[in-house]
């Protein structure tokens, strides 16, 4: 384990890819590593992409580290597929997007499949962040489909946020604007050259008036990823973005932020398994099958359990009572 | 607040009003209301309305809550609005939608804010249901803006889930379906006077031959929700897998699984304050502090703060050693 730590803090390739595969099944094995890298993360600059489907995030992301890379910077990519929890794969994300790996060595990406809990994916996205992060890649881009509450969770692990809208997304990008616009630093309109493109970033720019005015004002920026058009700007504001974080408290605020949400998980995923059992059905603990015939209610289901486990923790006191 | 609990089962939209946001809070009241409410909910038929932004599935949802009521039944509605953890308002949400409650006292609407953790908005949207559930609604729908992973999470509430999507939403879409059309019992294309609508509806059924077949098959509908086109076949497929889920073991199955989802939720927030200390980061054990200072890793700070949350349990034995 300390030999494919070492592996990975020099950059080769297998050694990250099996590291993210240990950490994503959360094992011993997988703490070990994040354990050993954890000194050596917090160097690069994590740039989050979110926005509704259909407003061109892939191919942005694509262009943006095709930016990075002219100025000389590695990075890295984390691809957060919408794929089902219950099949668990990546089904059209890793032959689409792995292309862009094979066309250059500077570049690392890697497909997260949405499998298993929501906790678990904003763990498992910030864990593999943070191992390309370690292994030398001066940028991190996490890449997410969609618009909601997870997409907000996964953006924690960011420095740096962007939102990509798109002209003529019908009625709802209203309400998706209300909740995602808060958690932007960049706001961006793709797909530029098509009609309505003006006034969606006149929209964002008067939604934006309506936001509390912090130090930092998100700009609105037009591109065309598919031809590049826009995206040399956007690295730029970015770079912008990140000389504003470092000159004041707002990085340590992140990393704060950050620090607390990947405790939080680690303790809740740890007492959850101790606690309330198995999370297969057959099983479940009986408090957990009362609450399902309705003879229990969850809440006494979740105090007998607590308290079982607390019973159980005291009879194995060290000090040898009971 | 047994009086709350009573009035709230005889419907009384005061008291529902109350109690959701009382349960919202997370806090001892609103535990004590889902303790009171829990041996007279599990009759509803909830179904969950999911798809993409853009694709209609709030005209969806009132056009569908009208076809039951047309038959006689009583209606409830959780809109989830993907809107700031921030701010926690629902901005748009209730100005649009409340406007249909108050078209019909046979319908309650209740917009939720995706305010707080991605685990605490599944939590909330689950209980909300219940509270309707419990009041004498004989349909709840969960509605829920987006296709990501909180939206599967969402999704484990519902009997009956319908995928909404329309013609033309680019390519993404197909990613979302990937994923998404994995927990469809029923699939909409809505805006079907678009062109493209057949074509769509095809595409989606060539997609649901790869998947393995169950003994549901789920229908692929065409809808135009604005005036009402298609509606009726919709409500009359949900009657249909309802009686298919209660004639097999579907029905236990599905509560089985809300019981678990349930027990572990309220599990995981009890202890996650008691051992992980607060959520704010000036309250924050040193352990997290030094997460944040690269001090620590944070699976050692998470190890170190469940030993002293073990510690202080056994220094506190009832028995009173030590």
């Amino acid at each position: 384990m300390i030999d494919l730590v070492q592996r990975l803090l020099s950059g080769d390739k297998r050694a990250i890819s099996r590291a993210i595969s240990l950490v994503e099944d959360d094992d011993a094995s997988g703490w070990e590593i994040m354990k050993g890298i954890h000194p050596h993360s917090g160097r690069a600059h994590i740039i989050g992409v979110t926005g509704p489907p259909g407003v061109g995030k892939s191919t942005l992301v694509d262009a943006l580290a095709g930016e990075y890379r002219k100025a000389g910077k590695t990075v890295g990519i984390v691809a957060i597929d919408p794929t089902s929890p219950f099949t668990g794969g990546a089904l059209l994300g890793d032959r689409i997007r792995m292309q862009r790996a094979s066309l250059d060595p500077g570049v690392f990406v890697r497909s997260l499949a949405t499998r298993g809990k929501g906790g678990g994916v904003s763990a498992a996205t910030g864990s593999t962040a943070k191992i390309l992060d370690a292994s030398g890649k001066e940028v991190v881009i996490i890449e997410t489909a969609g618009a909601g509450q997870s997409e907000v969770e996964i953006m924690r692990h960011a420095h740096s946020v962007i939102v990509t809208l798109a002209p003529g997304l019908g009625d709802d990008i209203q309400a998706i604007k209300a909740g995602i616009l808060e958690i932007a630093d960049v706001i961006v309109v793709n797909k530029a050259d098509l009609e309505g493109a003006a006034r969606t970033a006149k929209d964002l720019e008067s939604a934006l008036e309506l936001r509390s005015r912090g130090p930092w004002q998100p700009p609105v920026l037009l591109t065309v990823a598919r031809d590049g058009r826009g995206v040399g700007e956007l690295r730029e504001e970015l770079d912008e973005h990140l000389a504003y974080l470092k000159s004041g408290p707002g990085w340590s605020e992140r990393q704060a932020l950050a620090a607390l949400a990947e405790v939080q998980d680690i303790v809740a995923r740890r007492l959850v398994r101790e606690v309330g059992g198995s999370d297969s059905w057959e099983e479940a603990a009986p408090q957990v099958k009362a609450v399902a015939g309705r003879e229990k209610d969850p809440y006494t289901a979740a105090d007998e359990l607590i308290q079982q486990y607390i019973r159980r923790i005291r009879s194995q006191d060290p000090a040898g009572r009971e």
